[in-house]
């Protein structure tokens, strides 16, 4: 780029604009010395806690995400590009991008995240997409949409019950709030207005392989989230391991069950970043880094977020959750100004749990934070008002207040369409 | 369908949730003894006349469309079906679906709309989206926000200029909008964000064939225009007939224009119902309609809107706009009521003229309506208040008018997403 050969500054590049990435490019700030490139394949920094929502037609995909280089317009020194990281080469301290052009870095910052694992099943993802992306989310919001129109259109009984029977794969949080919010589309905001079916009979499975669902939370929250689901019409079906998914549905436990639409919210697996490094991973794709974020045995590389493995406090791996990816980011963009500008050492990154949340569905989430626990109404009075305030961009922040204000007194949703491409 | 067997009652069958084919239903309403059912291929009825802000990156695409069978939930005698008509015979009185489903209907009503027209170059549709779908607008959306962001990475002088380079075909309305509004973008929305560009040098042309802008107009306002346009930072070439559009760019009255965004605007095509019917159609693919918009020679079948051709008053052809669209469905709605239920034979349709409105940018428009004409501010604020009125939904009018209010005030856009797939 036009810059690259009269500027001595200390140049920062960082992959990817999510919570980490972002976090660590504000940190960095306008410091003289310092210029910052970040780089994503997406144009948009995306706010996956509310993706769920976009899939279930609450939300409109905008609502959720804001530009990158908007976010970043107030940084001089930091410049965002579109594009693809085709391969990073830590010797020669320089990342390839897909379609042309070449960074050359001081410092390298990897913050790719982590995408969908099918536990050695590839070929399930054709048939139950999984939820990271605006993409996956306008997939699964058509597919479930399509599937009630294509009721009302159905011959015969069975293809019917077919159509209205919602299969979901993982009873962690975002299995949860998908199953919720998908019986509260069917019992609630299309209540009305189909003439041949009735959307309230249509049938939503929560499958979770273990014995029960939230197991990060208490027991007790568990077994209240189980009860607030079958109240709004979800049948939880916990301890069946699913065995296939085709296009006719899921095989679980030996039991064949036929569903038009099934969804993914099982397994993660991290970025290719441990390939594009040459190091090695844990099985789940994480890059091992030390208690400063460095890559073990490589110079100025760091990885952060659910592209890497760091131990907690207690020794287990921290957990791939936004506000760990958003803690990193922070103590990351802070610990790289002072070495870089003042040649500190910085302090390890220590994790500061800021409480764990899940969505069930209208008046219905649990909260755990140390000894606290919260369920029922103020539960998810809490888990509105943090979302909201959580939010980035003051117009996205008002939309979502009045689409969730209008959607909780009409119990109808505002984001219906179905697009006609078909991604 | 499961009611077809037993139900007695007149079935009148819409083809098309545009304009005319829901005021038709509306209009028809829930008369006992008619029972109605819509089929679109969508499942949302589409404002057009905003549709350019969606390209544009001013709204989303769920502000200016609204499920069909969610404006139609009250009336409990009809049906919505998100379908293909495949075909249709006339003779044995029924509509086949695509993927299986026949309707047999007493009364058929064909509100199928128009497509763009390439002139006799169909090629030139991939280098050259126009704009009628929520598709079309995201298409549009995509490549104008995907070459500020090729710039920003464009490794020769040429390749910037050329990213940096819209030409918008045909200065009827729709390019006039155009032109305006993706000035506004370079110029006002993504002032300061790119490091290695100026988005204000992009160069925004607008490419007629005829001597004038804005034809329908009074001179006086289509020299308004251009002089709004040419200080928003548009170029208008008038004269300029289009003679090839390819992956490089436009060619125009024999000069080449190397352009890497190219918006169609010129010419449209009315749907396939001729075809359907076996009947003859102008050059525009448009079913000659009587007075009371049946179709000639063929019994209980009507066609309105853009896929039909009518003389008004002045003995020329009504042209094809929303309100044309709008009053005809009214009237037919009306006309089949009394004539299905009462045996009344319905007065001939009459257009009645509601006035001419284009936006041309942000504080600038022209209206005539008769006699009167406006431009200006007032044109602006006329058009702003009479289409956020117009808009179907409480909420698409709630966010679209703070929407506004905020890109006015703070001259940015609010929907600037990429969305990842090619669509």
């Amino acid at each position: 780029m036009a810059s690259e050969v009269v500027n001595r500054d200390h140049h920062v590049v960082i992959v990817g604009g999510g919570f980490d990435g972002l976090a660590t490019a504000q940190g960095l700030g306008n410091a003289p010395g310092i210029r910052v490139t970040l780089v994503d394949r997406r144009n948009h920094h995306l706010f996956q806690p509310l993706l769920y929502q976009v899939a279930t037609a609450v939300l409109s995909p905008g609502e959720v995400a804001q530009p990158i280089r908007s976010i970043l317009r107030k940084h001089r020194r930091t410049t965002v590009l579109l594009g693809e990281v085709r391969a990073v080469d830590p010797a020669g301290r320089t990342v390839t991008l897909t379609g042309g052009g070449e960074l050359a870095y001081d410092t390298l910052v990897i913050a790719t995240g982590a995408t969908h694992s099918y536990f050695g099943h590839p070929e399930w993802a054709k048939f139950a997409p999984g939820l990271k992306t605006l993409d996956d989310a306008r997939r699964i919001r058509r597919s479930v949409l399509q599937a009630f129109e294509d009721a009302e259109r159905a011959l015969s009984e069975e293809e019917r019950r077919r159509c209205l029977t919602f299969a979901i794969i993982g009873g962690g949080p975002t299995g949860v709030e998908m199953a919720g919010a998908i019986a509260g589309l069917a019992r609630q905001a299309l209540v009305g207005e189909f003439r041949n079916i009735r959307p309230e009979e249509a049938r939503v499975l929560l499958i979770e392989a273990g014995p029960r669902i939230l197991a990060p939370f208490p027991e007790t929250l568990s077994s209240y989230a189980e009860r607030a689901l079958a109240r709004l019409g979800v049948t939880v079906m916990t301890g069946r391991p699913v065995e296939n998914i085709d296009a006719d549905g899921v095989t679980a436990a030996g039991e064949v069950i036929s569903a038009a639409t099934v969804i993914w919210g099982a397994g993660v697996q991290a970025s290719p970043a441990g390939r594009w490094l040459g190091v090695e991973t844990d099985r789940a794709g994480r890059v091992r880094v030390e208690p400063d974020l460095a890559v073990e045995g490589l110079a100025h590389v760091y990885v952060l977020g659910d592209a890497s493995l760091l131990a907690g406090e207690d020794r287990r791996p921290l957990p791939g959750l936004a506000q760990v990816a958003q803690q990193q980011g922070e103590y990351l963009g802070r610990a790289l100004r002072g070495q870089i500008l003042r040649a500190e050492t910085p302090p390890p990154f220590k994790f500061r749990n800021r409480g764990n949340l899940a969505v069930i569905g209208r008046k219905a989430a649990v909260v755990q934070w140390d000894s606290v626990q919260l369920k029922g109404f103020p539960a998810f009075a809490f888990w509105a008002v943090a979302h909201v305030y959580l939010l980035v961009g003051f117009q996205n922040r008002l939309i979502v207040s009045l689409r969730w204000l209008w959607a909780y007194l009409t119990k109808r949703r505002g984001s219906r369409i179905i697009p006609e491409s078909s991604s």
